[in-house]
């Protein structure tokens, strides 16, 4: 599996990487990873396009954690789904775009001049230009800092909260891909950035603390930036 | 079923009685529903609390539109499935909170105004009286207008909105619990109020429409204020 590294390789903080080592880990699969960097587009042509993550399982290449995890229901059906039905599906769909909508749009404000930091001198300029045409500011004008943060994704996290007030996790009594998908947010945030972006009194907050002990501390023993 | 009713007993307006008609109909089973008032507590006293939706089916009577459902997927388990295993549940949840954290406190200050001229005059102090000293405002200084509704609505819908641009409903290609959680609040909106909430070229409109369709068209068909 190719995936996103900073200056210090063994940073990871792709938050779509993160969906698939955690949804190798759920199928109980071993995985190699390959440190790579924005700037390496020619290291992954071979999967016909430009970003991570990309797997290798034997013969077959996939990019996008969506595709991935169909793939791994799929081809190894007989170890616990990440997707049950079409029901468990629909629900990491929905977790899926309140990560994107709702949780990354705050997040990215928050991390955007870490992230700057914490990646390779030679990814700078492209990271600088692009993410600059893309919100129409400077990096620093666009930055917000912890404390405004953690006020935004107060509200924004409500049915979230909610929710996991009534069962430990998204999928219910137990993890999956719906899990996965929001954590992935949480851990791109915890890879590059030392901000507390949630209360440690906030439900949200205990969860990601369960999400950072699975399959023997996965998260939580990964080199990170953040706390 | 006991339905929450207006002054004009054929408008039904609860969310939460029309979560349990649609999953009733889902479930294939016919419904008497006796039109009920906020004053009207003692005539369902019988089930030990003072809210609706109150059904009776046979000797067990139920309250709560979340442990109706429950019931009939256990009760009715050779029916189609209100909710397809925990993953499913955990959608339904997931959607119901969803509902109540975001599109609720929205359309509630939309609407509120028009609950208020719907319900039959007996029912006016009580809900004037109530709701005041819930939010600390008059109903008239806490009401927002039709354009002011929609454009709080369109960002707070982001995620379900990018859900309904890949899958017809929110279960997945059919309909089931969860999208019948969240169209609940949309019928108690069409129910009081003539406002449109949602702009006509809005993938979550599109959605509205084909739930409104559902079961031969039992929302579109039911007598209501809005449109």
């Amino acid at each position: 599996m190719y995936d996103l590294a900073g200056a210090d390789p063994a940073v990871r903080f792709s938050p779509y990487c993160w969906r698939v080592r955690m949804a190798l880990a759920h199928k109980g699969l071993p995985v190699e990873t390959i440190p790579w960097r924005f700037s390496d587009k020619s290291a992954i042509s071979f999967s016909g396009q430009g970003a991570v993550p990309v797997i290798r399982d034997g013969q077959t290449v996939l990019h996008d954690s969506w595709a991935i995890a169909d793939y791994l229901d799929a081809q190894y059906a007989d170890r616990p789904a990440l997707m049950d039905g079409s029901q468990g599906r629909a629900l990491a769909n929905f977790a899926r775009h309140f990560s994107q909508a709702v949780f990354a749009p705050i997040a990215f404000k928050a991390v955007i001049l870490d992230i700057y930091n914490v990646i390779d001198e030679g990814d700078r300029p492209y990271f600088r230009q692009s993410r600059e045409a893309r919100v129409g500011k400077t990096l620093e004008a666009f930055a917000i800092d912890e404390d405004e943060a953690r006020a935004q994704m107060r509200p924004a996290l409500a049915p979230l909260r909610a929710l996991l007030q009534e069962q430990p996790f998204l999928n219910g009594d137990a993890p999956a891909f719906a899990d996965y998908c929001l954590f992935g947010g949480f851990m791109w945030v915890r890879g590059v950035s030392s901000k507390k972006i949630l209360a440690e009194a906030d439900p949200v907050h205990a969860w990601r603390e369960r999400m950072l002990d699975l399959f023997d501390g996965l998260g939580r023993k990964a080199p990170c930036s953040g706390a």
